[in-house]
C-alpha cells in the first residue's frame, strides 16, 4: 500500500539524544537535560486552580472554532496592554497550540507549490509543516552576520529568482535567540505588503527577553496582510496544554474560521477557560518569575562562554536558548552531542535539526531548567571539553 | 493579498441556525437545541477527578508525540476487551480528538491530486479537510437503499473510472446512525486491500449502539493497511477534551509519528493522563449509562415517527442522530429548518450540511440531550408541521 511521499519528514536527531537520555535516567545515570525547548515550570498556580473550579463546574463542551469569546477578548486586550495596539477580538483565533496556529496560517494563506522563504536555521516543524502542504521551502541562509535573521536583501534576492507568497519570521527565534529589533520588523512587513508576500511572524518567545529594546509585534502589520503566531506554552509554561492564538489580517479571517471547524473543531476547552487566569495579576506574576530564572541561567552562561569556548553565539537577546559553534572540536554536531551525553551526562541538541546546511557546526543548549542545572551542565560541558584537547 | 484557493471551504448551515437560536436564547426564549452532535453531559466523574488530582501533582508538559505510553497501552487494551482483537501499543497514536487524526492520516496516506471515496451524506469535515490537503473526493452517492453506506459495487465503478487511493467510511455514521455490518466491512476491506486502496475507518460513534449485532472494527484490517480512527468525545463525552487515536498498519506508523511531532507537538496533556480514568469500571459505567440515555430517546423518537411522517429514515443503528426526508412538506430543509427555529424554537441540522446534492431533502434531529427535551422538541414539530399544510 502506497504511503503519502509528503510523509516522508525528515528525523529529529535531538530523538536519538533523548531515547539514549532516557536509557541512561532509567539506568540510574544522573542526567542533565538541556535539550527540550521546555520551561522546567508547569503552568502557574492561578492557571491550575481555575481548572480545578472548572472540572467540577464547567461547561467543558466544545467551544466556537475559533475559540471562546471571552479569551479572545483577553488576548485582545492583552495587545493594548504590552504592545499599544488595538488588536479586535474577531482578528484573534484561539489555535491547539501554536502547532494548530501554524497549520491552519499555511492553509489559509499557502496553495500548493508556493514559495514561503524563512530563515536558516529554524524551528524544523516551519519547514515540515510546509512541506506536508506542499508548500515549496526557501531557505535564506542565515548566519552570525545578521544574527542568524533574514533580512530585506535577502528577500529581494529569494524573490526576484522566482516569486515568494510568504515569509515566516521568528522573534526571539528558535534556535538562536535572536530578535528582529523595531525598524527591521517594519521594513520587513513593507516589503512584504508591497510585494504582496504573506508575513507569518512566530511570537512565541514574546516576554521572554532580556534586553531594553522595544519587542515588536506584527501585530501593527494586519494592515499589510500579516499574521501573528503566539502561545501560552512558553512565557506562560503552559506547554502541554496546548493553547495558542492567531492575530489575523481581514482577509484570513474568514477562511481560517472555516478551515478551524473542519480541521480542529476546537481548541482544548479546559485549556481555554481556564487560560484566561494566565492574564490575571497571579498569572502574569508567575511568568515574570519564570523569566527571571532564565535571566540569572543566561547571565550564568554568558559569564562562562569565554570557559565553554564556544564561537558565533548570538547572544540570546530572548527565548531560552544558547547556539554556538563548537566546530573547533574538531567533531560534527551530531557525534559531539552523542559523546557529550555518553562521557558527560548532559543532552543538548545538535544543530542539524535547524540547519541542515550549517548545523553540524552548532548546539542548541535549553537553559529553561533551573540555573542549579545549568551551572552543573556548563561544569561537565567545560571539563568534557578539556578531555578532547589533544 | 492572496488568500489560498484550498482556504474556501463551504459555509455550514447549521452554524447559522446555531447563531439565530442563540440570539433567540439570549432574548429569553426556550430554544431546543437538537442540532449539536454533542452529548449533553460531560466527561464522567471518574475522568474530572483524576484531573483535578493532576492539576496539584501532575507533569502537564509535553508528552511524546504519539501520546503517553499508558494510554497508548491501555488503548491497546481496550481493543482486546472490546473487540478481541490483539493491537500493538505500538500501533496506537493518540490525537488531538479524531480531527488531529484525520489530519495525520490523510498526510501520511495521500498525496496532491489523489482520489479518496466517501459516502455522501457523511461528516462534512471529511471532504473540507481533504479538499484542503489537495485530495480530490470522490461522492459516492449512498441513499436508503444501501442504507447510507458506500458498497463494493459502487467502488468498483468509481475505481474503474479512475483509480483511487482511498476509501473512508463511517459506522455508525453521522448523520444517519446506519453502521456497516461485519461482513460488509470485511468485503470493503478485502477489496480495498487487494486494490491498494487504504481505507479509513471513523468508529468515533463504536460503543452508542441500540442493536444486538456485532460491531465491527478495522483494527482488523491493519493487515490490508486499513486505520481505525475513534475518539473519546462521543462515547466518553469528552468532546471538548479534544482526545482521539489512531490504529495504524505497520507502514503509517513511522510517518504518523513523524508528522505528529510537527504538526501537532503533541495531544493535550492533562486530557490524555485524564483519559486514562475513562477505562476505568467507573468510567465505563458512566459512558453505558449514557447510552442508556440516549437509547430512551432514540425509542421515543421511533415510537413517533408515524406522527412526525418523515420517511426514508434509516433507523439509526447507532450514533444519537436521525436523518429523515421532510420533503412531502414542500420545504426545502433549508427554509424548513429556519422556519422550524423561528415559528417553534426547535433547532435542527439541514441535510444540506452533510450532501449538497440530495440533503435539501433531509435534516438530521440529534438525541444526545435528555429523553424529556426530546419528546418536548417533537410535540413542538408535530404541531408546527401541522401549520405547515394547505
Amino acid at each position: 500500500m502506497k504511503v503519502a511521499a509528503r510523509a516522508h519528514v525528515p528525523p529529529f536527531a535531538v530523538m536519538e539524544i533523548l531515547a539514549a537520555a532516557n536509557a541512561r535516567r532509567a539506568a540510574g545515570e544522573r542526567v542533565l537535560n538541556l535539550c527540550a525547548g521546555e520551561p522546567a515550570t508547569g503552568a502557574s498556580e492561578a492557571v491550575r486552580r481555575r481548572a480545578a473550579e472548572l472540572l467540577t463546574s464547567g461547561d467543558l463542551g466544545y467551544t466556537e472554532a475559533l475559540g471562546a469569546p471571552r479569551l479572545r477578548a483577553a488576548i485582545a486586550a492583552h495587545y493594548r496592554e504590552w504592545y499599544g495596539v488595538e488588536v479586535d477580538p474577531a482578528r484573534v483565533a484561539v489555535t491547539t497550540g501554536s502547532s494548530g496556529g501554524f497549520v491552519l496560517t499555511f492553509l489559509a494563506a499557502f496553495d500548493v507549490g508556493d514559495r514561503v522563504a524563512l530563515a536558516r536555521p529554524g524551528y524544523p516543524a516551519y519547514t515540515n509543516i510546509l512541506a506536508a502542504l506542499g508548500c515549496e521551502v526557501v531557505e535564506l541562509a542565515a548566519g552570525p552576520g545578521t544574527r542568524f535573521q533574514p533580512t530585506v536583501a535577502m528577500l529581494e534576492e529569494a524573490h526576484a529568482a522566482a516569486p515568494l507568497e510568504g515569509l515566516v519570521v521568528a522573534s526571539p527565534a528558535n534556535p538562536t535567540g535572536t530578535m528582529i529589533d523595531a525598524a527591521e520588523l517594519a521594513a520587513l512587513a513593507d516589503w512584504c505588503g508591497a510585494h504582496g508576500v504573506r508575513l507569518v511572524s512566530d511570537e512565541i518567545y514574546h516576554g521572554i527577553t532580556y534586553t531594553a529594546a522595544e519587542v515588536a509585534t506584527a501585530a501593527r502589520y494586519l494592515g499589510s496582510g500579516a499574521v501573528v503566531v503566539n502561545s501560552f506554552s512558553k512565557y506562560w509554561a503552559m506547554t502541554g496544554w496546548r493553547l495558542g492564538w492567531l492575530v489575523l489580517p481581514e482577509d484570513l479571517a474568514g477562511p481560517v474560521d472555516a478551515l478551524a471547524g473542519n480541521v480542529a473543531l476546537c481548541p482544548p476547552a479546559l485549556a481555554q477557560h481556564a487560560g484566561l487566569a494566565a492574564f490575571s495579576s497571579e498569572g502574569m506574576a508567575a511568568a515574570r518569575e519564570n523569566v527571571e530564572r532564565y535571566a540569572a541561567a543566561r547571565a550564568l552562561l554568558l559569564e562562562r562562554l569565554p570557559e565553554l569556548g564556544w564561537t558565533d553565539v548570538a547572544p540570546a537577546d530572548g527565548a531560552f536558548y544558547l547556539y554556538g559553534d563548537v566546530s573547533a572540536s574538531g567533531l560534527d554536531s551530531v557525534t559531539w552531542c552523542a559523546r557529550l551525553l555518553d562521557e558527560a551526562g548532559v543532552a543538548l541538541t545538535p544543530g542539524t535539526d535547524f540547519d541542515p546546511v550549517d548545523g553540524h557546526r552548532y548546539v542548541r543548549l535549553s537553559f529553561a531548567s533551573s540555573v542549579e542545572v545549568v551551572a552543573e551542565a556548563v561544569d561537565r560541558v567545560v571539563a568534557w571539553q578539556r578531555t578532547l584537547r589533544p
